[in-house]
Formats: C-alpha cells, sequence, structure tokens
C-alpha cells in the first residue's frame, strides 16, 4: 500500500540545500517517482536543476510514515526552480507534467497531501497584487483536474530572509506575497499554512538551509495533521509493474 | 527552433560513466528536458537512479548540433535502469511516461531521432527467445503513438564485456539479444544500429566507461545520418512559456 505526495512549486520545495549538511533519513519506506515508478527515496528528491540539494518532503514524507505503519509513502517530485505563478497556469507545461506524474503515481498509490511552496518570483510590483488570485486558480485547478477535493493542501511562507537579497531587491515585497498566502488558506477548510518564522537561510538570501528545510517539513505535516481525515480508507492499487521488477533494476 | 531527441532502454542508455572521467561537452545549444521544460544541459543528463553518470546521448547531440547550425537540441531522457522489455509494454508506466514527455517536449520542439540502448535484462533463457518479436513491438508502437514514422530510430548493442559478469551469469547469452537486435534494424529501413564492438566497460562488467559511451554516441550518430531525411522541413514551435521566463529560473 502506497500514499504518496505531490510537490509543485518553485525552489524552495526542490530543494536547495546543502546535502553535506544533513544526513539522510533511515527510513526504507519512503519512495520517489522516477519515470512513473517508485525507487527507494535518495537525494536529490526533486532533481529539477543541477544545484537540487535536500528537500523539505525528506521530513515530511518521514513523520507520515512513521504516524500510518504499514504504508510506503511516495513523493512525486514535480517543483522547478524559479518559476512564477503565471507559469503554473492551467494546461501550461509545468501543471500537465505534474498532472501527468500523479496519474502515473495513481495507478500505484493514492495521493494523500500535496505540498505547495511558491512565490519569490512573484515579489515584484506588477506580480504580486495579483498572487491571491492567480494562486486559487491554480490550486483549484490541481484539484478538479486530479480528484483531490478531500486531499489536504499545505503551503508554506516565503523566508523572511529572502528581504535582504540585493540582487532581487523585489524580494522586499515578500510580506505581500505571505498574506496572500496566509489568505488563500484561511478561505479553504482543505489548505493549510506552514509558518516561516524563524527559519534561517543557506547563505545566500534566497533559500532554506537545509536544517531550516527539514525543520518547514515537519511543519507543514503538522499543518496536514489538522486537515487529516484519519479515517478515510485507502483502496489498494493493482501494482504489476513491479512484480516484473528484475534484480538488475538497482544498477 | 528546438530539435529533439527521445532517449528511452536501461542502464546503459541512462548512462552510468563516472562524471569524473570525461569533460561535459561545451555547447550552448544543448539542453535537457525537467518538468516538461528546457534547461541547459548537464549532467546527470538522464536522472533515474542515484548512480546516473555520463550518456552518449551527449556526444549524439553535440555531433547532431554541429551538422544543424541555428538548431537547439533537446534530449528527453527516459531511460530507467535495470528493466526489461517486458516493463516498456504499451500501456506500462515506462512507456507511457515516455510519451508523457514526449508529447510536452513535443510544444516546445520536433523530435528528430530515438535512442534506445537496452536487452541486459532480457538474456535470460525465458527471455532472449522473444526477444526480437517484444522489441518490434514496442518501437512500432512508440512510433504509432507518437507520430515518428518518418524519424529515425536507432538502437545499439549490448557490450561484448557483459560476458565476464559473475552475478549475472545469463549475460553470457547476450549474442541472441545482439542478433535479435540486428535482425529488427534489418526488417525496418527507419531503425539503424550503432556496434558496440571493441568498447569497454567500467570495471564491473555490466556498463560502458564513460569515454566507451562517448565513442558509442558518435556511432548512434553516425548511423542516424545514413537514415536522416537531409530535406526535412521542421516547422517551428511556439514556446509561451519561454516568454515568461525570469532571471531566478537559474537558482
Amino acid at each position: 500500500m502506497m500514499h504518496s505526495i505531490l510537490i509543485i512549486g518553485q525552489s524552495n520545495m526542490a530543494g536547495r540545500g546543502d546535502m553535506c549538511d544533513v544526513p539522510m533519513v533511515e527510513n526504507d519506506k519512503l519512495f520517489v517517482l522516477r519515470n512513473g515508478r517508485w525507487r527507494p527515496m535518495y537525494r536529490p528528491v526533486n532533481p529539477d536543476r543541477g544545484t537540487a540539494g535536500v528537500c523539505l518532503a525528506e521530513s515530511f514524507a518521514d513523520l507520515y510514515s512513521k504516524d500510518h505503519p504499514g504504508v510506503d509513502v511516495g513523493i512525486i517530485p514535480c517543483a522547478d526552480g524559479g518559476t512564477g505563478i503565471d507559469q503554473w497556469c492551467v494546461g501550461g507545461l509545468l501543471f500537465d507534467h505534474a498532472c501527468y506524474m500523479a496519474e502515473l503515481a495513481s495507478r500505484t498509490s493514492t495521493i494523500a497531501a500535496v505540498l505547495w511552496h511558491q512565490g519569490e518570483a512573484d515579489c515584484t510590483e506588477v506580480r504580486y497584487p495579483v498572487y491571491e488570485e492567480k494562486l486559487k486558480v491554480v490550486l483549484d485547478a490541481f484539484r478538479e483536474k486530479l480528484g483531490l477535493q478531500d486531499v489536504p493542501f499545505i503551503i508554506g511562507e516565503l523566508g523572511s530572509f529572502i528581504e535582504n537579497n540585493v540582487w532581487m531587491p523585489y524580494l522586499k515585497n515578500h510580506p505581500y506575497i505571505n498574506k496572500a498566502l496566509n489568505n488563500v488558506a484561511e478561505s479553504d477548510k482543505m489548505i493549510g499554512i506552514a509558518s516561516s518564522e524563524g527559519l534561517r537561510d543557506k547563505g545566500d538570501d534566497l533559500h532554506f538551509c537545509s536544517e531550516s528545510l527539514l525543520e518547514l517539513g515537519e511543519r507543514y505535516y503538522r499543518e496536514f495533521v489538522k486537515l487529516e481525515d484519519k479515517n478515510k480508507v485507502f483502496t489498494e492499487k493493482a501494482t504489476p509493474d513491479n512484480a516484473i521488477r528484475t534484480n538488475m533494476e538497482l544498477l
């Protein structure tokens, strides 16, 4: 029985934590989707760039696993660094890619949560005023397209450290994005929001450090627990593909 | 204008060459598909495992680029280590994943070649007798599903060094698979086959070393040239997603 977690958004969801900073969690119940199939989790979980590293979904999945004995937990990595909300529009490449991956994953698992972290790219003067409205449209579209009406969506605040970023001065507008994120969460009983309070960057005034990413993943999980339907019945999915796995597949 | 190359098969197509052995080609016309969009090429090109490394598509794409000035070249990485021909069956996870990626890539590019390297997993006594027939079905299905009737498919021989593999003694049957691969190529004017003669392993009696992978990619390209329609007109595709790329996307 596999429960899966779809992760979407930009670089801080993909994860840019230095992989030397924190060891991988030891949990053989955790998996990542590769080519539509499950592999034992390894880093980087979300290989969208050569710079991909530690990901907040690692600690989220680990806590989920510990609370759900007997269940395997699969991460569906679809986050893409630097992308703005317009690039996540319905019918666009990123939206359709995530839907395709979710569809493949759903053949052998049931999606139990969707995690979103995004908004840095929308801090500009032109973009932040329309962010809340656009985000709602995107999240609703994922829910409708993938039939996830009863599945918790957890979103997360931007790190306040980005206000020090000298390369992208528009990041000083991040409080408007964080307000929009909180408004979206408040307006929908199946959306939770994880606070970024006190979390630190990796030294670039842009990306959470590894320790903060794992802490943020735990905060996402605590918000998930508030929305989770503990009585939900997950149906066993056929996994025909696993049946013909060969011993060569480790290589 | 983007021409793209779909790569499918098992670990020797994904590429397991040590990335320290050979430098990355310097060519800013080369790209890899990530989340349905194009990124400047980086290693590993085909991140199917933590062990992914140098890939034969690197040298193939580089030669293609030099012969096609003014064109960007994108690699669609869908190879998956250790997979047998049954796992590439029509409607299976790997087949559908590759079709989804090809569909996304085709919104902003035109597929110019398909590269296949696979068969090690089918060297067992039970599997090799039916390999030729199954391979034909899979390649024909890709061609039909993706509308690639006029596109060269290039396949490649297994390395003869696998006969020394003590962990998987059934690999001694590789000549039967190589015969099947050659038969498939001979039976179809749009399928070419690259020889593995003289190529070396990386020391594991299973995977081509980096230098041999790049040589094999060049051999694939020389076979491609024999089948290429030099008068083919590629239509320019709209790239709406590029229009809203932000400077943050490098991060």
